[in-house]
């Protein structure tokens, strides 16, 4: 077993080179051990990751729930698919600190970019598969939350019928389409429609249940891949693509590389 | 240590479970092995992990190299960081495939959301620190990078002198305020200034130099907050404060929840 030989390398180098103490951010002293540059990142266990069938529903509900643990939507999403994992193939998602991906919360540290709960499930796609594929299943993940009435009928089901482990409202609440990637956009969309202020707690829930509905979808295509039937849906806005085919690849003015809808933000500006 | 005793209990579950055979994504069969679920995501070491100072300069030149690694500018800032913490203190940091950030290029595999460069740091960033220490941190490294002129001296000096370890282009690079933590507002910025096309070697050089820059800023403050001498430098712009005090918390209209420039892309509504 590889980690088997890395621990026994790693004592060695300990050994050789002599402890060190060092104070880790969080103000606690850490006894930490210096090594040999490993030879590459992967030392612990080859990436990608093995990823082994997960049930969609189990990670909607533990997404929305862990949404509410205090560390929010992007330890939520990722947190979900990395427990399953966790729970289902052990080593080496023991190492995983599913933390590391706190900081996209609020679309990054509370910035309004990227929607957290993507970046978390974005994070544990790549983790599992090649840059190839998790380019494919992320973009397709990315399309499906704009185009998606959030939150799903089946997480108001469960919010309805008190499912979750956590149950901070349990109302039907109103959908809508974000038509972007961006938390800000997709919070503010939300809001204008059902004139909830987005300090509210049902605003919290939506987002929690766009958690979970985020953690569901990306199981149910890494489960399609690995069963070899997965096929994208995703299909972008006809916008984007007058767009691009001036200001892309192959455009007279190549300036912009983006699958976001740019008319959301910036209007026709060709428009009469 | 706890890793020790966590492979010990491993192997027992091991052997009471089974071992199971699963595919990973990327197609290779991994002999992987069930445990029983872990109390918390920290099992293998306890998150925060340890931080230990680094060099900028180094964290600068290895970030550069990495974002031409073929994995991006995400992976770059996340790699170099990373990679600086495995050298300096060993574990737990063997066990972090850097690949887990590959995601991030482009802005989210190339949606031009979320800086890639910005992304990969603030992963490390929230590796290493509390929530509320990462968030004060990560907010200043966007805030940053939105109000620098990118790529900065040091890294145009650098590209001139060939001191990196990959020279794709050795002249200086125009600067430019992207005003934004989203690659293809920051992207564009730089384009419609230096009139280069976006898939020009001039451009991804501009961003592999960018992606040192943000790593390098990166590692001041987490060196910095070690030191206990981290202060915040980053102002958000008026315009932001004037729209967030109506529609942020406590405003009349409670539908945002942003820190990024809202005139910047929607223009001042109120203006006549």
């Amino acid at each position: 077993m590889k980690n088997g030989s890395t621990r026994r390398e790693f004592i060695t180098h300990s050994v050789k080179y002599g402890a060190i103490l060092t104070a880790g951010l969080a103000g606690a002293a850490c006894a930490t051990h210096p090594v040999s540059p490993p030879e590459s990142s992967a030392q612990g266990h080859p990436w990608p990751w093995p990823y082994a069938k997960l049930d969609p529903e189990v990670g909607r509900k533990l997404g929305h729930d862990a949404y509410f643990s205090g560390k929010g939507c992007s330890y939520g999403s990722f947190h979900a698919i990395i427990q399953g994992l966790r729970e289902k193939v052990g080593e080496p998602y023991i190492y995983m600190p599913d933390e590391i991906m706190i900081y996209g919360h609020g679309g990054g540290a509370g910035w309004g970019g990227l929607c957290g709960a993507l970046n978390g499930a974005a994070a544990a796609i790549c983790l599992v598969a090649d840059k190839k594929t998790s380019d494919l299943l992320i973009s397709e993940l990315f399309g499906w939350y704009t185009q998606t009435d959030l939150p799903t009928d089946r997480s108001n089901e469960y919010g309805v019928k008190k499912a979750y482990g956590v149950n901070k409202y349990d109302q039907l609440l109103p959908q809508t389409k974000s038509g972007s990637i961006l938390c800000h956009t997709s919070g503010t969309t939300w809001c204008n429609k059902t004139g909830v202020s987005i300090t509210d707690v049902k605003r919290k829930e939506r987002c929690g249940r766009l958690t979970g509905d985020t953690v569901a979808y990306a199981i149910q295509i890494l489960n399609d891949h690995l069963d070899q039937k997965f096929k994208p849906t995703y299909v972008q806005p006809q916008s984007t693509t007058t767009c691009n085919s001036c200001h892309g690849k192959g455009g007279e003015i190549v300036n912009v590389l983006s699958k976001m809808d740019c008319v959301q933000c910036h209007g026709d500006p060709h428009k009469q």
